[in-house]
C-alpha cells in the first residue's frame, strides 16, 4: 500500500473525551471516528488492524475444527422468550419493532439463533459432537458507553457454540477451545491468562476468562509464577476469587503487652513507621455487623492486607454483612476509629481473625482508647484465640500460590475471550433434541465460546504502547513495514529507490507500506511511531549515496545503517 | 473440507412456500435458513459460496482504488435528519429507539454516515479524490419479503462512496466504477448487463444498473447483438426505455381497400390467421383519453409489437392519458372494441402512429364495424397521413440497436449492482466541504456504488440451475472438486486412495471436498449434484482395479475414466 492512496488522518491532539489511552491512541493514530454513543466506524487503517485479528480467530477456530456459519444480526423476540431472558436479559437487549409491530432485538450473543438452528439441522447424534461459530456485529446497548471500542454499543465478536451427547464429550470440546483460545491470544503476540470464572448470568458449569494483561484493565487478577517471573502454572484466578494459603506455625511471645502512645497514627502505616516496625507486624481492625445471631464482628487482618468482601461474605453470620456505624463502635469497643483493636471490648464481640494474622506473634493493635495502641500482643496470653480464622484478605503479590507452584504475582486484566460449559439449559429450554443411538430423544449440551474481536484491538494497545504511540505485536501490526521516502517529490532517485524496494519487500510477503506522501521527515516519522508500524526504513539521499538504508524497529533507541542485504536478513527474519 | 467434518444437510422435498427455483435450491441444497420473514441463517455450505462473491468484489474494488472501512449497522436519526430521508425514507427504514430513547435505524444504505465521516476526515482537494468502501449488513423493513436472499430484509452489501473536486474527476470515477463492475460479474462468471437506469430515489446526474441474465429476472432488458448472438455493442437498456428505430421508407399501395368479413376475429392474430397474412401487416387501434385539448386519440401499432405506455406518457397531450371508456370508444368510432380503426371516425379524433405502422402499405385495420375489418388499407389514399408519427411500442427481439451496432436480443434481469453520480446533493444537505487549491471552501461531488453480494449468489442460481440442482460458476462454487469415495467405511484402500488424491488436489491448490460420509452413492451423487460443484471424482474400487477415477463435470452428460495424470491434467485447466 502506498500511503499517497491510503486515507491516513492522524492528529496531534490527546482527544479530550477519550479516558483511556488505547481510546486516546486509536483516536490519534485515527483508527475510528465516532458516530453516536458507542458507535464508531473503522478508518480503512483501523479496519485493517482488526482484519488481522478476526483472521487468526478463523484460521485457528477452523484449525480447532469449528465450522463457521452467519446468524442475522436481528433476532425475533419469540425465540427469546422461549428462554426467558427477552425479560431477563435487562437493558442491553436493543428491543425493535418492524413495520409490522413484530418484535425483533439486535443480537447481544446468539445461544436462542443456534439452539433454533439445531432442532431444525440436527437430528441425530451422528451429527454430534459440532461446534458452529460466527463472526459478526452484536449490540448491546449499554447505559454508559466509553473507553472507545473497548465498551462499545456495536461491536465484533466471534461467538462459537458446540453440541454433544455426553458430557465427556463436552468436556473435550471446552479443552479444545480453551487450548484454541490460547493459541490464538498467542498468535496475536498478548500476554493473557485464563482465569477460573463464575459462570455469571449465561449459566452453566465451567467457565474460563481470558484476560490481556494490561494495567488498566477492569480485572485483577492472579497467577503462579516462579522466583524468576516465569509461569511456575497455568494458576490463575480473579484476585478476589484467589486463596491466600495459611502461613507457617505460630511462633512463640517474646515480648511483653505493653500500651504505646499514637497520638495522631490512626493507620497501620502511621504506626508501624513510629514504632519502627514492620507493617506485618500490625493488625487492621475492621467493625461488621453480622446478622442477629453474630452481632458485633471485628475482622483482623495484618496492616499489609486488604479485606476481602466476598470471602467475608462467605463466612457463617455474615452473608449480609455491613460495615458497623460509628455509634456500634464506640458502644462496643468505647474508642473512634483508627484505634480499634479485639482486647477488652466493652460489650461481648466476635473476633474473626484471617490465617495470617493467628499466625502472629508479638503484634500490634489498637488499644480502643484514641491515642494508643497495644504493642508486643499474643494470643493466649493477652487475649483470647480468635472465635474463627478463615482466608478473609486479597492475596498478594509473593503469596504461596494455591496450587502450591511457585508464588503468586498480580496483574490487571482486560476480558477478551469467555469459554462456558452451558449444559442443556438452552436446549432444554428451547425443546431441541436429537436421537441417542437407543432412538431416544435427547437434549444435548452445549458449550459457547466467545472472543471480543473488536475489544481485542484495544486491549493490545492498552498492554502496548509507548509515548509515541501503538507498539502493535507482529501478528497485529496493519503493515509489517513502512519503507519512509525523505523528500520523494524533489529527488526521483530516492523515490525510485524507495519504489524498488516497497515492490521488493512487497514480493517477499513482507506487508509493506510506503510513506510517499511527502511529509517533512519528523512529521512522517511520527506518524508512523503513531500508527505502530514494528520496522521503519528510511530511504534518503544521503543512504544511498552509502549505499544504506536506516533501520530501526519500533520501540528501539537506536537506528542502524544497513546495505541492502542487511535490511532484507533484518526484515525477513521477523 | 471432510464432509464427514462438515455441516451438510440437503433435503429432497421442494419446500412448499419457496416461489422462485434460487430460493427453493437453496433451501433443498441447504445453504440457508430461515430464521423469520426475511432473516436467513446462512448455513456454513451457504457462507462458504458469500465469502467467495465477497472475496471477488474485495478485491476487484481494491484493485481499482477504493478504499475499505467499515460503518455501524446502526445509524443515528439526526443524520438522517439533516439529508431529510429519516422522513422521506418510507417504511422501509427500520427505526429503533435505544434505552435512552434516542433514534437511530438500521443502515439500508450508507450516505449519511459517510458524508458525515468525510466532513471530519477530508479537508483539503488534495485528500480528493477519494472512494471508500464497505461490505457490511443492511436492512430494509420490505412489506412482503420474499424470494429468500433475493429479497430479505437483512442482507450483505458493498457500498462505494466517492467523493471529487469536480465533474470531470466523478466522471472517471465513474467510469472506473463501472469498469470494475464489468471484472466483478465476470470474474463470478456471470451473463450479465449494465443499463442506463433513471436515477430513482436517491438522485443524482447518471446511474447505471447492473443487471444478471436470468428467464425469471424481475426486469425486462434489451441489448445489442450480431448475427451471430454475440455481443454487438455494449448497449443495453430497460426494455420500456429502449428507443424502436424508425424502419425504412413506406413502400407504395399494391392493393385496393376492400371490407373483410371477420365475425368472431378480435384479436390481430385471430385476423391475420383467417386472411392467411402476416401478424405484421395487421394493425392494432389503442383508444386512449388524453388531455382536455388533444381528446380522445386512436394509438395505432403493429399487430406484433406492443404498446409502450412510458413513451406514450411522454408524448404532447398525454402526460396524464387513461384507455378510454367503452361509451367513449363507441361515441367516437361508432363500434364495440376489437373491430376499431382509424377510418371514418364518428367524431374527430386524433391518429397517433408508431413509427413501424406509418412505413406500412396495404395493411389490415378493424372497420368499426362489429364482425368486419379493412384490408389493403393506405396511407394518403384511404385515411389521412396521421396527426402524429412517433416510438409508442416496446422494442422487439431482432429490433435494430438503437446504437446502430447489430440488432437487439431481449433477456430478463436481475438487479445486482448500481452506479450513481450523486453530485453534491448529500454533501450539500449535510455541510461537508473541503478547501479547493484557492482555499475555498467547496461541496465535493459524489458517486455511490452498491452491490448486493448476498442477493448475487440466488442471482447465479436463477441463471445457472438444472433439474438435478445448482451449476455454480467456478469462481462461486464452494468447492471446485468432489473426490466421492464408495464405501469408505468397509474399504480401506479405497478409503486411503480417495484419501491420497483428495491431500494431491489440495496441495495443487485445488479446493476439494473428500465426501467421506459413507452414503450410498446414488445419494451421494445427488448431493454433490445438487450443491453444485464443477467437477466430480469417484473413487471406487472398480476403479482402484482399472488404475482410474470416473470423473465428470458437472452439466456434463457422460463420465469418463481418467488415470491420475489424466485428472489432474483435467482438472488443472479449470
Amino acid at each position: 500500500m502506498r500511503l499517497s492512496q491510503f486515507h491516513l488522518r492522524t492528529v496531534k491532539e490527546t482527544p479530550a473525551d477519550a479516558e483511556i489511552v488505547s481510546h486516546q491512541l486509536m483516536l490519534k493514530a485515527g483508527m475510528l471516528r465516532k458516530l453516536a454513543a458507542g458507535l464508531y466506524t473503522w478508518s480503512p487503517l483501523g479496519l485493517r488492524v482488526l482484519r488481522k485479528v478476526e483472521a487468526v480467530v478463523r484460521e485457528e477456530m477452523d484449525r480447532a475444527g469449528a465450522i463457521e456459519l452467519l446468524m442475522p444480526t436481528i433476532q425475533p423476540q419469540e425465540l427469546w422468550e422461549e428462554t426467558g431472558r427477552w425479560q431477563k436479559f435487562g437493558g442491553q437487549l436493543l428491543k425493535i419493532r418492524d413495520r409490522k409491530e413484530a418484535g425483533y432485538c439486535y443480537g447481544p450473543t446468539a445461544e436462542e439463533v443456534i439452539t433454533d438452528f439445531a432442532r431444525h439441522e440436527l437430528a441425530s447424534y451422528k451429527q454430534l459432537p459440532v461446534n458452529f461459530y460466527n463472526i459478526q456485529s452484536k449490540f448491546r446497548d449499554e447505559i454508559r458507553p466509553r473507553f472507545g471500542v473497548m465498551r462499545a454499543r456495536e461491536f465484533l465478536m466471534k461467538d462459537a457454540y458446540s453440541f454433544h451427547l455426553d458430557e465427556a464429550s463436552l468436556a473435550a470440546e471446552y479443552r479444545n477451545m480453551y487450548a484454541t483460545y490460547g493459541r490464538i491470544f498467542t498468535r496475536l503476540g498478548l500476554k493473557f491468562r485464563a482465569v477460573a470464572a463464575d459462570t455469571g448470568a449465561i449459566g452453566g458449569s465451567a467457565s474460563h476468562e481470558f484476560h490481556v494483561l494490561a494495567d488498566s484493565g477492569e480485572d485483577a487478577i492472579a497467577y503462579a509464577v516462579d522466583a524468576q517471573g516465569a509461569d511456575a502454572s497455568d494458576y490463575a484466578a480473579n484476585v478476589e476469587l484467589a486463596e491466600a494459603l495459611a502461613p507457617g506455625a505460630r511462633p512463640g511471645a517474646t515480648e511483653a503487652m505493653r500500651k504505646v502512645a499514637t497520638p495522631v497514627q490512626k493507620t497501620c502505616e502511621d504506626v508501624a513507621a513510629l514504632l519502627g516496625i514492620a507493617l506485618a507486624r500490625t493488625v487492621k481492625s475492621v467493625a461488621l455487623m453480622g446478622d442477629a445471631d453474630t452481632g458485633f464482628v471485628l475482622a483482623l487482618v495484618r496492616g499489609d492486607h486488604m479485606v476481602n468482601e466476598i470471602k467475608l461474605a462467605k463466612l457463617p453470620g455474615l452473608g449480609e454483612y455491613r460495615l458497623a456505624t460509628e455509634a456500634e463502635i464506640l458502644e462496643h469497643l468505647g474508642s473512634e476509629p483508627g484505634f480499634l483493636g479485639p482486647l477488652a471490648p466493652r460489650r461481648p464481640i466476635t473476633v474473626i481473625a484471617d490465617r495470617s494474622v493467628a499466625a502472629l506473634a508479638d503484634f500490634v493493635v489498637g488499644a480502643n482508647e484514641p491515642g494508643f495502641h497495644l504493642a508486643g500482643v499474643n494470643w493466649g496470653r493477652d487475649l483470647p484465640e480468635p472465635a474463627l480464622v478463615a482466608d478473609i484478605r486479597n492475596v498478594v503479590e509473593g503469596d504461596p500460590s494455591p496450587d502450591g507452584k511457585g508464588r503468586l504475582a498480580l496483574a490487571r486484566g482486560i476480558e477478551v475471550g469467555h469459554v462456558f460449559a452451558l449444559g442443556d439449559k438452552y436446549s432444554r429450554a428451547m425443546d431441541c433434541t436429537v436421537l441417542d443411538a437407543d432412538g431416544r430423544a435427547v437434549h444435548p449440551l452445549m458449550g459457547c465460546y466467545g472472543i471480543g474481536v473488536s475489544r481485542i484491538v484495544a486491549a493490545a494497545i492498552e498492554q502496548n504502547h509507548d509515548a509515541a504511540g501503538i507498539l502493535w505485536p507482529a501478528a497485529m501490526a496493519p503493515w509489517q513495514v513502512a519503507v519512509c521516502v525523505i523528500n520523494p517529490k524533489a529527488d526521483a532517485a530516492v523515490a525510485a529507490a524507495a519504489e524498488a524496494l516497497y515492490r521488493e519487500l512487497q514480493a517477499a510477503g513482507i506487508d509493506t507500506v510506503l510513506d510517499d506522501r511527502g511529509l517533512r521527515p519528523g512529521a512522517m516519522f511520527a506518524d508512523i511511531e503513531l500508527i505502530g508500524i514494528p520496522h521503519r526504513v528510511v530511504v534518503s539521499a544521503r543512504g544511498l549515496d552509502a549505499g544504506t538504508f536506516e533501520y530501526r524497529a519500533r520501540g528501539a533507541g537506536d537506528a542502524e545503517n544497513l546495505d541492502r542485504a542487511g535490511l532484507l536478513a533484518r526484515l525477513s527474519s521477523g
